[in-house]
């Protein structure tokens, strides 16, 4: 044990951390653990912008024993006032005596900040315990914070040859039951959906999240808010994305949108957000600027193939998520990306860090562009 | 262990008939042990047709001490002359006690004769122990000797939105290394590979086996049949598949093909089957048939789209294996299956048992239509 005690409490914090994933946004989620004598004193996760930070609740659930006790801490603590104190001030006050941290926060303003406060402050402190971990639960966040840009993620549902549709354009259901509901979990850890106008027309969806599994009423449930993206705004009045007031929805265009049609959207209760055109379509470099000055720090495009093939094209997708249902559609069907104007093999877009699920029947494959 | 003592030498005979699989062809693979006192006393596997059976290699590693001893073994033992005597024979003789087997022999006329040639010689007798693992090593010999067909598996290189090459025709390579060594193992276990013409037209493969690893010279190297599915007999006579001395070639045509070329063909060595069409296509239901008759129990099919949707459509694929590769090639790549004629997604095709394997950095899934 005692070559890997770090990396053991540091694992909790990790865990501890997940639980809240998606729900911090624009924070980082956040876990912490107290240890003194190789006991966990105290414990905490970050569960929301505004509430304490994980440290924070680390601290105050271990009192008076934090004194000469050690702190693992999955992220840098803080040294600046947001919305909450600064969490170094907390930590010296406690009187704890070493700070290990999984990974420096990646906030270039701030980053440092922290760790030599604490030092300073006879703190002594170790970075780099399961980093690779640590950085893995806040990706958006890390996008986020370093460009101002929010991480995108390319959720495809598709037959094992590719296709995301019968050429009837059926695509209910190609996936299972399932899969359906992680992607709703999916939904409801991003800060936002998008779909293209071919979907809306398409399918009419709400694009809320539907959870069979109700989380406390402290933490959730969250909606993410929904884009669409409508190059001509052509979205008819009467979408059910309309409808559900549970979420914002946000109508990009570009400005060839009719300001008559952008007044009638705008009193159907949407934001529209005009952006550069690019090739005639929405240009999803700028939008991803606009929305993320809006704090939309996660994307979760659900569809259909062009605006895939768009993201990708445009180079704002950051992940890509497909889920393969076992079932084959053959040539006539609708494929899952629509043209990438790739000729030749070495063009390829190539993926990394493949990971792979079994979800129900389906199998679940994910990669970083 | 005690009860899984059956299962626990069971496991060992499936493992050392895996080491036949492929090379037993048309007999099957199969695997024994003899136990005394809970010890192993003799193993044996079958490892080419003409060769002696599993069980034999394994009492005769025994000796005398097979007396009294438990036998396990992965298929029933046959009780027929065939290449070699009667195994029912040998087992008697050996003074074994107890049989326990995998499987029933699945060949309609000599299943279970076996078993009560053992019974009625005093041996108690046990069938089904890992019965599911002992089919899975022979699902070609079980098809081909239950239908006198052989068992097609379908083998595709993929992108991961189910491309396998690009606009301009590359599709060398999509997958990796490994995934390509494992394909060449694959075709060394088949008793024939077969393609379309277009992938003849197109990569003028030599469809040989080449291994990295050498086998045992009284094992291997094995190479697989050849087969050319070509209607209209286009193929050029300076092919590479007629160069390769290695393995026999078939030429698989409609008796629509011209005599000039299809003596032209067979001067060339090539076994010209002319089979009845079915739209203008060879009819392939019927040449699996022809296939059958000469002994062809298991078929690799390599490429391209078109022969991987008509074997889709004619029925006759069992296994479909797709490696995909983390890549993208976006829609106007070439897809890997041409249209089935499914146009509503009720009337997709299902794959059942779906497995997945990591194969360097590709993917690997297996599903039986």
């Amino acid at each position: 044990m005692k070559n890997n005690t770090h990396e053991y409490f540091m694992d909790i914090a990790v865990n501890l951390a997940k639980k809240g994933i998606g729900k911090t946004s624009p924070n980082p989620a956040v876990g912490a653990v107290v240890v003194k004598n190789n006991r966990i004193i105290g414990k905490g996760c970050h569960k929301k912008a505004g509430l304490p930070h994980g440290e924070i609740i680390a601290l105050n659930n271990s009192g008076t024993r934090a004194k000469g006790a050690d702190l693992y801490v999955t992220l840098e603590p803080c040294d600046h006032y947001g919305r909450t104190p600064p969490c170094t001030e907390a930590v010296i006050r406690s009187g704890i005596k070493r700070v290990f941290i999984g990974m420096k926060d990646p906030n270039p303003i701030v980053s440092g900040r922290g760790i030599r406060k604490l030092k300073k402050n006879n703190i002594e402190v170790k970075t780099g315990i399961l980093e690779h971990e640590c950085k893995e639960i806040n990706e958006p966040y890390i996008k986020y914070i370093t460009t101002k840009k929010p991480f995108v993620t390319l959720k495809l549902a598709s037959t094992l040859d590719g296709k995301i549709a019968a050429s009837s354009g059926e695509s209910k259901w190609i996936t299972s039951e399932k899969s359906r509901e992680y992607v709703h979990k999916l939904r409801s850890n991003a800060d936002a959906v998008m779909v293209g106008i071919g979907t809306v027309l398409k399918d009419n969806p709400f694009l809320t999240v539907r959870l069979k599994t109700k989380r406390p009423a402290a933490i959730g449930p969250r909606q993410p808010v929904r884009i669409v993206v409508d190059s001509k705004l052509k979205i008819p009045l009467d979408a059910n994305v309309f409808d559900a007031k549970a979420a914002k929805l946000i109508i990009a265009a570009t400005k060839n949108a009719t300001p008559k049609k952008i007044k009638q959207v705008r009193e159907r209760g949407a934001e529209v957000v005009l952006v550069d055109s690019k090739d005639g379509h929405v240009d999803l470099k700028k939008l991803m600027h606009e929305l993320g000055k809006r704090e939309i720090t996660s994307i979760l495009i659900e569809g259909g193939a062009r605006l895939a093939a768009s993201a990708i094209k445009d180079g704002i997708a950051d992940k890509v998520l497909i889920f393969y249902a076992p079932l084959l559609l053959g040539g006539n069907g609708i494929q899952m990306i629509s043209s990438l104007g790739i000729k030749r093999l070495k063009d390829a877009v190539h993926l990394k860090n493949i990971q792979v699920k079994r979800i129900g029947k389906d199998v679940l494959l994910e990669g970083i562009l």
